[in-house]
């Protein structure tokens, strides 16, 4: 009814103003400051309780030290900021509620589980190239023992893991993003859909959440008729390396071929030796590859073109407990170096 | 830097393509169908698992059914809507995201506790206003029985409410937001901060919440060199009894007069007889009243221009046990009938 070039097909959305990327910062735990992508990192924190007498607060303050170093790392302050955008794992989002609570921001609070850090780029890039506001934050943080207590069993029990298990990211991840600059430039976003493929367990979120992130995929490549050659790299959040592997599987029935393009953030968190079984999770396992090493990736040259998928489970021990499949999202945003 | 005449002063946005709010729905509890604003609901249901085998099956109905009546009213179907901005209270967004997985419609997840219908409208008027959607759904929902359960206690154990209790809204309410439309328009928003005075008793959010209520009126009036007067009514979400009543105080002190102008849903929600103490809660008492008497009474003229400030109480057991105070957030949207 509205004509408007912002949409193309049914699902994705086309940025008409540049909005570019202009701070990030990830601060992770000292486990993932070990693993293949520690070097991208902004700092470590040596314990998991990081000063803080519970490990809730301690997630809270990654919030907010990654969200205060990336406004100062592009030499804003506080006050130039206009919206965070941004949450995490926990009940009423309580890490993100309590570290806003130290800021003079507005505070946009998602919930999108592990695929928040896209839910809030997207929203923050439309917000921006809306001209709604000059400069905003996006941020999403997650803690491998706050998650293990909330979703799972105490740490102090010392429960096996099961095969298909993946370790939550302590960390966070935030980016800046301002209208104009000179990138890196988020182009285009594709909300996802609620999808569920009625897996059960919730020890196997990446078999859950990889027919989500191959729903969007598949919307975006067909809206903007581009095939994944065209980019250097996708990058799914945290389907781990089964999901990962399923992904490709669902891909190739389609015909989609990703062999050599597609990377999953989880899967490549830890390495062999630090026995992750299938990888990284958590809010935090994208935030912080993206803001370490893709956006620096593009700005470097290294890639010219990307997609990040972050995928979130969005069940709940209630919901598990009344006998619920897991529910699952992907968010894609597509990152260039240069527009035309 | 940039600049932009879609904001005014520190926190205001000001829209400048008309949004029009052309669908509206509201499904309340039985209770809920019985108290002062019982008429204006578009149906009730009789028991609270409505024909579900748990409380937050019901819950998750509730969210669906809304946004699918809200859809059907204004004549559109579930391919028109771009996408569903939404929340409720549950762990994890449960109700909100096991009810998109019945949607072919991208969701954008949203906590703001009882904040979250204007948190929606305030993002979704962007989103619209910006060109990146043609029609969008925003919904709240929440459950008397799930939120005992979750933050307080089981229904089983009768526990006795305390004098500054309230009653959570069992409901569900929708709107659908399009760009152009004859109104009523949603003409500004202002997004809240995190405030905390140092409450700490779950059972007086009224208290906890009135300061990030007045925090964001304040910055609003300021921004538009407006008076209270200049409106036909102010609502207010959740603050209940009292917390209206610490409103009062904190905006007399300013010399902020509104007497006859500021309402609050939570607070004329039941009657007396109806022995809800403070009033209602819960994300659905002002999605309910905005989509049932608010939106309507502005269509109808009995109001020219409204403001409503739903307010959220940001904390979760977690937070409760480790001795915190209640952080919370007020999203304010105005609605005027007619546009300049």
């Amino acid at each position: 009814m509205i004509s408007t070039n912002k949409r193309i097909g049914k699902r994705t959305v086309r940025f008409e103003n540049p909005v570019s990327i202009i701070g990030r910062a990830s601060i992770v735990g000292k486990t993932e400051s070990e693993g293949p992508f520690g070097k991208y990192f902004d700092r470590f924190i040596e314990d998991d309780l990081w000063g803080e007498d519970s490990w809730e607060k301690a997630e809270t303050k990654l919030f907010y030290e990654t969200v205060r170093l990336a406004v100062e790392k592009c030499g804003l302050s506080e006050k130039d900021i206009d919206f965070v955008l941004g949450g995490d794992l926990l009940n009423q989002l309580i890490a993100t509620g309590f570290a806003a609570r130290k800021m003079d921001i507005p505070l946009i609070g998602l919930y999108g589980a592990c695929s928040t850090i896209t839910e809030g780029l997207s929203v923050g890039t439309m917000i921006i190239d809306g001209g709604f506001a000059d400069y905003l934050v996006c941020c999403a943080t997650s803690h491998f023992s706050t998650a293990e207590r909330q979703f799972r069993f105490p740490l102090e029990m010392g429960s096996q893991r099961t095969p298909t298990a993946q370790r939550t990211v302590t960390g966070a991840g935030a980016s800046v993003l301002t209208r104009g600059g000179n990138g890196p430039y988020i182009t285009h976003a594709a909300l996802g859909k609620v999808i569920d493929y009625g897996i059960k367990d919730a020890n196997n979120m990446g078999a859950a959440m990889a027919p989500a992130a191959a729903d969007t995929l598949i919307s975006y490549l067909e809206d903007t008729k581009t095939t994944p050659d065209y980019y250097d790299a996708i990058f799914t959040g945290d389907l781990g390396i089964l999901g990962k592997s399923i992904l490709e599987d669902l891909l190739n029935e389609k015909g989609i071929k990703v062999k050599g393009i597609l990377r999953d953030c989880g899967a490549e968190y830890f390495s062999k030796e630090q026995d992750a079984h299938m990888g990284g999770s958590g809010c935090a396992c994208c935030a912080t590859v993206l803001s370490g090493m893709i956006v620096p990736g593009v700005e470097q040259g290294l890639f010219k073109r990307v997609l990040v998928i972050a995928t979130g489970a969005l069940m709940s021990t209630v919901s598990t407990m009344q006998g619920e499949s897991v529910p699952c999202i992907a968010h894609l945003i597509c990152i260039e170096g240069e527009i035309e």
